[in-house]
């Protein structure tokens, strides 16, 4: 197989090369749900994690983004654990990036107001004028996230999809409405510090009844299906747009995979290993 | 009205002593979710959040604990927020107070493995050999929570009951099981802190897709009636058991709150306001 591949080992889409499985045939393309390394070809111990694609009038590469497990954890995230209803109010970190994009995208179409934040001003304009949000901001440029929030909240927040972790989560937390749901999918600031931050305002939890769930799109492929059903059609009337973007060769994935920590990558990163 | 009344304004058990509303009459004995002072007599402006209490084959003041709401917190908390499974891990901190007695005991009742913290070698006996739990240990004298922890559950936790949060919370998070539950009754060691301790293992959650969710009893005042139908038959077999920590006359009341905050009280505190 050899593949689109995305700067974190694991998702990757590839054309079979040859094959010993009565599923599998030279040619054809499939989505590998967690097994395929960086590498050009790979060897696939376990081709039922594979998933043969079937729509191709998509660009392949979706299929390690919107299509892929980025999709299915924004649509489990925002729809299965956020329980969002119309109306509500939702704040996105991370919001231009490969999960962040959709989330946002997602509650727009369920009729909330939605904000998100990002690390520069490309990027949010990406959020307002590209995905349809609300309301962005830069991160970078607020050095009081907490009266941010109120800025754009002034009634607080309902749902929080949180990608960021840290100073930014201890912020929302200050923010939160009664009743409140912070779906917690990454918490990258926090990945690379030798002992993490410390969140001081996990106490408002309570008198707030805010739900607070850790989550995995592994959890939910079952969904996988639905999700499809639902978010095809988005993407043939461009109700739902991707960003992505794309390095190209092998050698570019170290390099990739690092920018994800310092916010280089516009949209969701995906290293491009060979052209069909 | 007057009183048995607990150290916390809010809720109280009384004597009706004069009445202008129908549903109550001179010498009711009534059950106030929210409304009383610190006072001997009380003026009831809502009698509408008063409950007639028809039961009195159990000390009155259990409608301040086990029949009232610290009651309805345990029973919301264990079985709506933690949404228990027989045979689950079950951790509670604060174990020998108003709720997480009560809580333990519902744990062993359903068949889970329960163990208590609580601050001192008394609480730890009642646990073990009054309320039935499993294990209890004594958070005062461990120097490191997470070995603590990893001792009585060396294959982690399933749910926590948490009246604490700060260190033992942290420790907890490095411990949860996959698709774990966290219950968020309060945070009692961060009150009084001029700034809330940092939480520093959130991150965890993620990974161990891990449910952690503030609440109050009073969201689920609706399920009092069912949860009376559940608890009056275990407290009339003795399968369920209440320790209260009582102080005598209203002078007492403000060292009574003030206890709760350095674990002088052993069991639910109430102040005996006046003997009917």
């Amino acid at each position: 197989m050899h593949a689109y591949m995305q700067p974190l080992s694991g998702y990757g889409v590839g054309k079979v090369v040859v094959s010993g499985h009565p599923n599998f045939k030279e040619g054809d393309l499939v989505l590998a749900w967690g097994t395929t390394g960086w590498e050009e070809y790979s060897v696939i111990a376990a081709p039922e994690t594979l998933l043969k694609i079937q729509s191709t009038d998509v660009p392949l590469s979706y299929y390690t983004g919107i299509l892929g497990m980025p999709g299915m954890t924004a649509y489990a995230g925002f729809y299965e654990v956020c329980t969002p209803q119309k109306g509500e109010r939702v704040f996105v970190s991370a919001a231009s990036g490969a999960v962040g994009q959709l989330v946002g995208q997602f509650a727009k179409l369920l009729g909330c107001y939605v904000v998100g934040s990002a690390g520069s001003k490309e990027k949010v304009d990406l959020l307002k004028n590209k995905f349809g949000f609300d309301e962005g901001f830069n991160y970078k440029e607020e050095p009081n996230f907490e009266a941010a929030l109120k800025r754009y909240f002034p009634e607080g927040i309902d749902i929080y999809f949180d990608n960021v972790g840290g100073k930014m989560l201890d912020a929302v937390l200050l923010n939160m409405r009664i009743h409140g749901r912070i779906a917690v999918c990454g918490m990258i600031s926090q990945y690379n510090l030798d002992q993490p931050e410390g969140v001081h305002n996990l106490v408002n939890i309570v008198g707030r009844r805010v739900r607070m769930q850790g989550f995995l799109a592994g959890d939910y492929l079952h969904l996988y299906p639905k999700y499809l059903q639902m978010v095809f059609p988005y993407i043939k009337e461009g109700k739902v747009v991707y960003v992505e973007d794309v390095s190209e060769g092998i050698e570019s994935a170290p390099a990739a995979l690092l920018g994800l920590f310092t916010g280089r990558n516009v949209g969701k990163k995906v290293v491009l290993v060979a052209r069909e």
